[in-house]
C-alpha cells in the first residue's frame, strides 16, 4: 500500500467501507517520510467466511497489550475484552460501544490493525482460546479460587477472534511502526494526516442558553468581553427544531429577526458563531422536498433521514447550509444526534432501513457522523474557508475531520479518559464544561478542558456562566453565587492559561497534519515498553513536551507517575526527582510538567485568537533550554533556541501575523 | 395450532428454533379449556428476506401498549423502545439485554407475538414510521420544543419493526387472548404450563458463605433452627472450581469430606441441599474426557464449553450430576454463569463459536440456559423426584421449567420490575436478599423476597445471617451488631409470614401449571384497559386476591394505585376507599391489599416445610367472607368458604398430608 503500511484482502469486501467510501486521500508525502519496514508485522490472517459473515484470526503474543477501538469512556487497556464497533448515543456499558467506535487498534508490539467495515464488526480480544483436548495435571485443583474471580490470561499467546457481520469479505491493513506512536502516525497519515484547525478553534468557546435570542446572545458576548474572559467563538441554537424535534434549518425569526446582522455584529466583536443542528429534516423545511428522493426509508422525529453516503444528498443538504448559512458568516456546526440509541430509546433509524445509495441503516450508522462532517466540512473548503466544529458521531480515517467529539455523558474521570483514548484512533475529543457540582468540580473541569482540543463552556441550559451561579434554577432566574467574584476570577486565569500555551498547541496540531502524531495521546503511545505505564488513562502527553495529570474534585491526593527522562515541574521548574508522586487533591494548578530543559512558547493573553496578544509571547526556559521548540509547519510558525544565556527566534517562511518574543523567564533555578 | 394460536412460516426457518428445539410438550389439555377465538387478531405480516436476515412488520393500533420481552430490570411498557432479544450476564443498560430475554411480547389489545428464533432479534417497538413524503402544514413550526425533548408517539398507529438476523425465514406464533391474561395464559400452556414447585422449593432458602465446610454448614442450619428461623433449603458452593474458575464437579474433599454423610445429616435436620455451580468444565473433571466430543471449539476459562443442544452432551454432563449428586441426595442446583458478557469482560463463549450440534454460539446463548436447565432436570425427572433450583439464564418457553432466575446486580426497585416483568413471559424471579445498607433495607428486602416465587438469603460472602451483622467485614469476624436481637426477630417474623402464606401461594402455582395464569404478575395484565395502571412496575398481584407494593429503603412515602374492584387492607381488613392512596414509608409491614370478602388459607410457622405446622391453617375472613378459596390442582388441595358465621371446608381428592383448619378469624369489622 505505502511503506509500512500492507493490505490482505479476504473474499469479496463489500463497496461501503471505510477506505472505499473515502473522501479524503492519504498524506503520502507524510507517509513517504517515515521509515520504511522490511516486512509486514502479522502473518497473513487466518479466515472464514460463513452465512454469518468473515471470521479472522490475528495473533497475539505473551503479554501483548491491545489499546485503541476509537473513543472508548470506559476502559483502557482493551486485551481479554470483547469489543463490539457499535455506534451509541449512550454508551454507558463497557462493550466497545462509543459516539465513535472505530474498527482501529494498536499494540505494545508496535504495530496498527484496521478492519475496513462499516459493519459491526466484534473483537474478541485474547481470551477465545480453544477447547483443550487433553487432561491437564490434577494439581490444577490445587489451588481454588478464594474469590469467584479468575486468573487473567494476558501472558499468554492468543489471538484476537474478529467477526465482521453481513459480508462475505473485507480489507485488513496492518500498519507497521516499530513503535506504537510510528503505527498510530502512520493510520493518521492513510487516514489523510491530522486536522490542522484554524487558530480560533483553538481559542475559548462559549455555548449560550438555548432559549437566548439575539440580543442576549450579544449581551452575553459583551459581558464576557466586560469580565475580561477570552473567547472566540458563541454556540447556540437557532431554534430550528420543531414540536416532533426534526429540524427546519430556518432560524426562530422571533429570536433572530435578522440573522445576517446578528452574525456580523458578533464578528465586529471578534466572536465567530457556531450553530447547533441534527440532520434529521423536518417537512416545513425549505430542503424537504428536494431532500425526499436522498433520504432513507425511515423517518426520525418525523423527519427525513439525509442519505449523506450519497453526493445528492450531501448537495442538498449542504448546499443550503453554504448558501444560506456559511455564506452570511456562520464559522461552523455542533453536528448533533448522529450516533445512535440500541441503549436509550431506539429513537434513530433502524439498522435495516434502507438508503438510496444502497447501504443500509447499519453501514449508514458507522458512517453517519463521518459523511455529515464531509457534507458540512465540503462547504468550508469550496470557499477556501477552514472551520472547526462538533460532532456527536465519527469513525475510522478521521484524523482530518474538522470536528471535535462531545457527550451528554459528564463523568469527568470518562472524559478524560475518552481524551487518552482518542488519541490512538485519530480522534479528537471535547471534554466539556456544563455545570459543576461545586466550584473545586468546576475549576478542575475546566482545568482539563483548557488542555484539550476543544476548550469550550457550554452553557445551554444555563443562561449565566456557571461560575456565577451552579444552582441551576438561580442561574436561570440570574441570581448569583455570593463571591462569585473570586471564581469568576480563578475561571479567568485558567482559560487565560488556554490563551498562552496556544502557540504551542498549533506547533502540536501542525505535527499532527505533517507527521500524524497525535496532539493529546496516552503515556503508553510513546512508552509501550514500560509497564508502570500500561494501565495510565487518567493523564496524558501534550505535544511533545508536557504531560498533564488533571485533578479530580473530591479527592484527597493523586498519584502521578513519570515516563522515562527528566521532567520538571511546569508551574516552578522544580525538577521531579521520584518515577511516582503524590499530589494534594488542593493543589491550586493542574499538575503539568514538562521534559526537562524544554523551551516554551507562552503568549500573552487577549480577548480572542485574532488580538495583538496572540501574537506577543515570552519564552519560559526550562533548566539549560537545550530542548529546541519548533513549529515550522504551523501558520506563523516559530523556531525558538537558548543559548549561553540569551533567546533566539527564528521565523521560517512567510507570516501574515508575525509572533513578537517580549522576554525570556527561566522557571525555576 | 390450538385454540386461539396462529403460526405463520415465512421463508425457510432454521432447525434450532425455540419451539423446533422444544423438549416439553404443549398442555394441550389447559389449551383446550381455554375459550375459542374465532379469528387470528393480526394480519399475516409483511415480511422481507435478504442478505441480513428475515424482516417483519407487525401493526400496532392508537393507543396500543407493549410489555413482555423476557427478564426486563430496566423498563417495563415497551412501546416507543428497540429491544434487542441478547442474553446478557450484566443488563446495566435499558436495550432488551437480560439474563433471559425472550423473543415474546403481549400487547394491551389482548394478543401475545412470539417470534421462533434463538438469534438476536431486534424490535423496533413502533416508532419506526416510514418516511414523510409530503410537507406537512407550516402550522406545525409554531409550538418549538421548549427542552430537547420530542413528543412521543404512541397515540399513533404504527407497528413492530422487527429484524432475526442471519437466517433465512422464521415462525410466528399468534396467541389470542381476547385479555392480555389469557394471552399470557395460552403462551404458558403452550410452553408446556407452569411449574408447580415441590412444596419444600416455596419455603425459606438460605444459601451459606462459600468457604464454609461442611460442619461449618451443619453448626449454621443448627443455628438456623435454635433461633426459629423456618429453612428448608441450604444453598452451598462445594469448592469445585479451580484456580482458572472451572468447575471439576468434585467437591473439595478438605471443606467435605463426606458428601452423602453431609446431605444425610442435613435431611435429618428437615434441610434439603442445593448446589452452586457453572457448566465449564475444567479438564481435571472425571466427566472431562467424555465431553470433549460433545464441547464447543472455545474454552471457557480454560473449560470445555458443553453442548447441551446434543443428547450426548446432556447425557454426560447429566448423567453424572444423577449419579454422583442427585442419587446422594442433593436436591437441586444453582445454575451460574449460563448467560453472556457483552457489557463485561466478554469472558463467555462467542457468539460465532461452533457446537457438534450444529448450532453456532448466538444460537447457543439464546438457549445455554434453557438446555442446561434441561439437563439437570431430566436427571430428577428419570428418577420421579422433584427439583426446584436456581439458574442465571432461560428463555422462550420456560413456564414449566422448575428454575428461578436471579441476577448478581442489586437494585431492590429493579428486582421488583423484574418480578413485575416476569409474569409476561413465563419466568421466574428471584429477588434474593445478599446483604443490606442498613436494617430498613434488609427488613424492604426481605418483605420483598417472601412474596416471591423463591425465599432466598444469599449470604455466599459473609458467615453469618445479614440480620446479625450488615458490615461484612465484622461479620465474617463473628462480631455482631448490638441490638441484632431485635431485628433478628423482626425477619424471623417475615420469613414466618412466607411460611403462612404457603397453602396460598401453593395454590397459585398449581393454576399457573393448569391454566397458565402467572402466580405473581403486572396489574395491567388483569387490567389492561385501566390507564392509571399501564406504567405501574412496583405492584403485584399475587394469586387471585392480593396485591403487593413494596416499600423501598429511605423513601419517605409510597404512592400506591388501586386495580378496579373493592380492596382491603391485608393487615387491619380496612376497606380502602380511594384508587390511589399514600403510605408512610415508616410503615411497618409491607404495604398488602385483599380483594375485599375474600377468604384466606394462613398456615402456622414451623421449621419447615415437612414439619406438621405447614398443615394446621387458620381462615382469615375478610368482609362478609364471600369470596370462596380454592386450590384443586395442588397436592394438598383444600377449598374454603365461609357461610352464615361459620367456616366451611373441604378437602378434594386423595392426600398424603392433609390440612386441618384449626379456626376462622373476622379481619376488621
Amino acid at each position: 500500500m505505502a511503506p509500512g503500511i500492507w493490505k490482505a484482502t479476504i473474499g469479496a469486501p463489500e463497496a461501503a467501507t471505510p477506505v472505499r467510501s473515502r473522501r479524503v486521500p492519504p498524506a503520502l508525502q507524510g507517509l513517504g517520510s517515515l521509515a520504511a519496514i522490511a516486512h509486514c508485522p502479522l502473518p497473513i490472517p487466518e479466515f472464514r467466511i460463513t452465512q454469518r459473515g468473515t471470521e479472522l484470526n490475528l495473533p497475539l503474543a505473551e503479554g501483548e497489550l491491545m489499546y485503541g477501538f476509537g473513543l472508548q469512556l470506559l476502559s483502557f487497556q482493551q486485551r481479554s475484552k470483547k469489543r463490539t464497533i457499535r455506534v451509541n448515543a449512550d454508551p454507558k456499558v463497557d462493550s466497545g460501544d462509543s459516539h465513535a467506535p472505530v474498527p482501529f487498534y494498536v499494540t505494545t508490539r508496535g504495530y496498527g490493525v484496521l478492519i475496513d467495515t462499516f459493519r459491526q464488526a466484534t473483537f474478541y480480544c485474547g481470551e477465545a482460546h480453544p477447547k483443550p483436548t487433553q487432561a491437564e495435571s490434577a494439581s490444577s485443583l490445587e489451588v481454588n479460587t478464594p474469590q469467584r474471580m479468575r486468573v487473567r490470561d494476558r501472558d499468554l499467546q492468543g489471538s484476537v477472534r474478529i467477526e465482521a457481520p453481513r459480508c462475505a469479505g473485507l480489507d485488513v491493513y496492518v500498519f507497521g511502526g516499530p513503535t506504537m506512536l510510528e503505527a498510530v502516525q502512520r493510520y493518521n497519515l492513510f487516514s489523510g494526516g491530522g486536522v490542522l484547525p484554524p487558530e480560533w478553534g483553538l481559542g475559548f468557546w462559549y455555548r449560550a442558553e438555548m432559549h437566548l435570542n439575539g440580543d442576549e446572545v450579544l449581551k452575553l458576548a459583551e459581558s464576557l468581553r466586560a469580565d475580561a474572559i477570552p473567547c472566540d467563538v458563541l454556540g447556540l441554537e437557532p431554534g430550528w427544531q420543531t414540536h416532533a424535534y426534526s429540524c427546519t434549518f430556518a432560524w426562530d425569526r422571533h429570536r433572530f429577526p435578522e440573522p445576517s446582522s446578528f452574525i456580523q455584529q458578533a464578528a465586529s466583536e471578534g466572536f465567530r458563531v457556531n450553530l447547533w443542528e441534527h440532520a434529521f429534516t423536518h417537512p416545513a423545511s425549505p430542503i424537504f422536498a428536494e431532500l425526499v428522493p436522498f433520504a432513507g426509508d425511515i423517518a426520525v422525529w418525523d423527519g427525513l433521514v439525509p442519505d449523506f453516503a450519497a453526493e445528492g444528498g450531501r448537495r442538498v443538504f449542504g448546499g443550503y447550509h453554504g448558501r444560506e448559512l456559511i455564506d452570511r458568516g456562520i464559522s461552523g456546526f455542533k453536528l448533533d444526534e448522529c450516533d445512535n440509541s440500541d441503549f436509550t430509546e431506539g429513537w434513530s433509524f433502524p439498522d435495516n432501513s434502507r438508503f438510496p445509495s444502497g447501504i443500509d441503516g447499519e453501514q449508514m450508522h458507522a458512517q453517519f457522523g463521518l459523511r455529515y462532517q464531509d457534507t458540512i466540512w465540503d462547504e468550508f473548503r469550496k470557499r477556501g474557508t477552514q472551520t472547526y466544529g462538533l460532532v456527536r458521531s465519527s469513525g475510522a480515517l478521521a484524523a482530518p475531520y474538522p470536528f471535535v467529539l462531545y457527550s451528554d455523558l459528564y463523568d469527568h474521570r470518562q472524559f478524560v479518559r475518552a481524551l487518552v483514548n482518542s488519541g490512538f484512533s485519530g480522534l479528537l475529543w471535547c471534554p466539556e464544561v456544563r455545570d459543576a457540582s461545586s466550584a473545586e468540580d468546576l475549576v478542575r473541569r475546566l482545568q482539563t478542558v483548557v488542555l484539550s482540543p476543544l476548550a469550550m463552556v457550554n452553557a445551554w441550559y444555563i443562561r449565566n456562566p456557571p461560575w456565577k451561579q451552579m444552582d441551576r434554577d438561580k442561574n436561570n432566574r440570574n441570581e448569583f453565587s455570593e463571591g462569585w467574584e473570586a471564581l469568576q476570577a480563578r475561571c479567568q486565569e485558567i482559560i487565560g492559561m488556554r490563551m498562552q500555551l496556544l502557540p504551542y498547541l498549533r506547533g502540536a496540531f501542525a505535527r499532527y497534519r505533517a507527521e500524524g502524531v497525535p496532539p493529546f495521546r496516552a503515556l503508553v503511545m510513546d512508552f509501550p515498553d514500560d509497564p508502570s505505564l500500561a494501565a495510565v488513562d487518567d493523564q496524558y502527553l501534550i505535544g511533545d513536551r508536557l504531560m498533564a495529570a488533571p485533578l479530580f474534585a473530591g479527592e484527597a491526593v493523586r498519584n502521578i507517575v513519570f515516563p522515562p527522562g527528566q521532567w520538571q515541574d511546569f508551574w516552578t521548574g522544580a525538577m521531579v526527582t521520584e518515577r511516582k508522586i503524590t499530589v494534594q487533591g488542593s493543589t491550586r494548578n493542574i499538575p503539568l510538567y514538562i521534559k526537562a530543559g524544554s523551551l516554551m512558547p507562552w503568549a500573552e493573553v487577549g480577548p480572542h485568537t485574532g488580538a495583538a496578544e496572540a501574537r506577543r509571547l515570552s519564552v519560559r526556559v526550562y533548566g539549560d533550554g537545550h530542548r529546541r521548540w519548533s513549529a515550522p509547519h504551523a501558520a506563523g510558525g516559530l523556531q525558538l533556541a537558548w543559548q549561553e544565556g540569551k533567546g533566539g527566534v527564528q521565523q521560517p517562511g512567510s507570516q501574515k501575523r508575525p509572533f513578537v518574543v517580549t522576554g525570556w523567564e527561566r522557571i525555576g533555578s
